[in-house]
């Protein structure tokens, strides 16, 4: 019956643009990165121009893939425009002044895929002459440069690291609608979708749902896009990110779901030195600092610390900007932390759903990383009554919230969990000043496209 | 300076709504599925309560946590509604009619969180008397069942081992935006968003976004949700759907792109194996069969095999649901795969990007699961001049896809993907006959909440 399978070598001939090229003996491809291996070798590589320079009778040309570059000179070849597909074959030889101390020497390039036009800026120079919009609109191909590549690469590094984190301590994954019929806390900052001519919103966060799922796997974990239409234009908000959620059941407090979070940030810290030294080298940046346990410290201390030590005033309930940038570093000069837990914040400053004590503070806590809150959290409410007093006591009608308080006549075990923003964290990892750039395709006030 | 940090221990004593309850010496909890290892001792369990049966003076308790269930016995206990979350602290006895051979002496039972109503279906039984729309109207509860939640354990499993294929392979994972100012197939079945006051819309899929991203990290993949305002409500429709996206450049034809996803499959059905075989079991379900290699028959052999075995007659393009599940059962009977990818599709049966060749079929392919298509894909157009041809020779104009055309000007390689229909591969490995119970929260034509 093999006469059905589609044959699978094709007699060692590949057509590209019309084009057929003959197999040589060098039959697999090596990427740029491994080039040492090959020294006196021939090799094939693939990639994308990334520089070029014409010197006469001699052209060197930096090719860039998936691995990082190379360097390549050519003899009496026509060089393509930059971003443009190529391959070339030629001899692995050591060479000091190339990237990763080889090159490789060859006669001409096959052109793969031609660039019709160069990209609007010079990739490789991007941070000397960017305008940041420019980038942003022409992001489609701008995010090839190698920085911006590396920021993105950080960020899929440290999802998956926050996901085998999880898995190893039995979480489940979730998926859940981001198509919903009401706002998890309230209605504003929601983007409306016509569904069917019915009114329907765009998620906030799976709040509700992460909490529900805790009744069918106890602990569980989702990494999605979340929506916000608020409408100022920060360097620090987009109205469309990446949400790393988590909730976990039978807790005791909210110290357990600081303890699975201290976790993931560790493993998270430990894969990105493993997986990511070249990309952090790229920014400049270092490590997170994370001195063994995270310091929890209630938000009313933390505030005295501030007024106290650096003489800033705090207006309203929570820290302002300003305050968690003082108090990042009052905690990394005493603590030697990048991170800490502000806990204990007063029931005003917190959604209706956190679990509150008599003494008005809540079982919450934020992260606070390098000066900027990247997580909010605590243990939630699981009583329908104690949910109902919450909503009484702020004055909140029970209207439109049917369906949340549905869910905890059904026995919700006492619970809690966190949300890290992706891009923020990434972003504070390597000390992008815009958490746009964090985002391939970011989504702001002005921007829908690319 | 550890002032700062919250107390770790708390003297031992645990508050839940109020109730003070002293740790004893058996400290950690215990979940179900290890029973065995603590015969003759004493253990705590935490749960739900499943099924409850008091005959005088002895209750008998079914416990489910997020390992399995557990039978308790008591005595004297007053037993909660169904789904009150509980602590149980007894001695392990073994006990040959018990599930897993062993069961949990206790004297009482701690409530951590009683419900205030019974589920509104039993929850054990649900397969004997479903209404299947009464069940999704209240999931929220329903799905606790260990039934439904077995779908969606493996629904988490498979697409774990999707990426863990994929990471293995080099592959960098990808998250780009669900709010799109256009769809990627023309204007069809997109939901519309209020975007300030634009008019936007929720992706169809991440088509061009993932071509885009091959530019930057050449071989790319993303888990997320897609979205299609389709009127039609059948078992095999979902409006929002868990697509796995897969993208790769340099490519020399459709069958890199099968390769590809020849081996994620294999590591799925081996992670299922490993990991779902309790789950597998509650359906009655297989491991699909997977006969080293998937067969590659084109489409017009396919048609042929259906109309001369089957008498069959088929009319447009493409196969129809039956001549789909009649050719699958062929393959089954002479390959012993439940697989099947179909190839070179008719261009007038692929989108405007699909590449083609003079003969007017295209480098695409689906691929079967059971009678059932759960991916669609090929190599893409990567030549600007070929793309507008493609455009042109439809009748389409290049009006709406200015943006998607600009990303050919840079150099794009030749490239190819595939995506998988999450919800549609769990609901054919178990048998659900109905999508929606392969997805925790569906969306359809009328289903908005929960």
């Amino acid at each position: 019956m093999s006469e059905y399978t589609a044959p699978r070598q094709d007699g060692g001939r590949i057509q590209f643009r019309g084009e057929v090229m003959t197999q040589s003996a060098v039959n697999e491809r090596v990427l740029n990165a491994d080039l040492g291996q090959y020294e006196g070798k021939e090799v094939r590589l693939r990639g994308f121009v990334y520089t070029r320079r014409d010197l006469g009778g001699v052209q060197f040309l930096v090719l860039r893939d998936r691995s990082g570059i190379a360097q390549v000179v050519l003899s009496g070849a026509h060089l393509p425009l930059p971003e443009s597909s190529v391959e070339v074959v030629g001899k692995v030889v050591r060479q000091a002044k190339a990237p990763g101390g080889f090159e490789v020497q060859a006669a001409d390039l096959h052109i793969l895929s031609a660039a019709t036009e160069p990209p609007p800026v010079e990739l490789p120079k991007v941070e000397w002459n960017a305008n940041p919009e420019t980038l942003l609109d022409y992001r489609y191909v701008t995010i090839r440069g190698l920085k911006d590549r590396a920021a993105l690469k950080v960020q899929a590094v440290l999802v998956n690291a926050f996901r085998e984190a999880l898995l190893a301590q039995d979480f489940t994954e979730i998926f859940t609608p981001k198509i919903v019929s009401a706002g998890a806390e309230g209605g504003a900052n929601l983007f409306e979708i016509d569904y069917f001519g019915r009114r329907a919103y765009l998620a906030q966060s799976p709040q509700l749902y992460k909490q529900i799922m805790v009744g069918v796997f106890e602990r569980v974990f989702e990494v999605a896009p979340v929506y916000r239409a608020e409408e100022h234009a920060t360097s620090r908000h987009l109205n469309e990110y990446l949400s790393l959620d988590v909730e976990l059941g039978f807790v005791q407090s909210e110290d357990d779901v600081m303890d699975v979070e201290e976790q993931v940030l560790q493993h998270i810290v430990a894969r990105l030195g493993e997986q990511c030294s070249g990309e952090l080298a790229a920014f400049g940046a270092a490590l997170p600092a994370f001195s063994g346990r995270i310091p929890r410290i209630p938000l009313m201390e933390a505030r005295r610390i501030v007024t106290e030590r650096y003489g800033h005033q705090i207006g309203g309930k929570d820290l302002d900007p300003e305050a968690e940038r003082l108090f990042s570093q009052f905690v990394k000069d005493e603590f030697g932390s990048d991170f800490v837990f502000v806990t204990k914040y007063p029931r005003t400053a917190r959604p209706f759903y956190a679990y509150f004590e008599e003494d008005g503070l809540t079982r919450s806590f934020d992260l606070l990383f390098r000066g900027i809150e990247i997580t909010s959290g605590g243990q939630r409410i699981h009583d329908l009554d104690m949910l109902r007093r919450s909503l009484r006591e702020r004055g909140m009608s029970e209207e439109g919230f049917e369906g949340y308080l549905e869910v905890f006549k059904h026995g919700m075990p006492p619970h809690g969990g966190f949300a890290i923003g992706a891009e923020r964290l990434t972003a504070r990892i390597l000390g992008i000043a815009n958490v746009r750039f964090a985002r391939a395709f970011p989504r702001d006030r002005h921007r829908l496209t690319p």
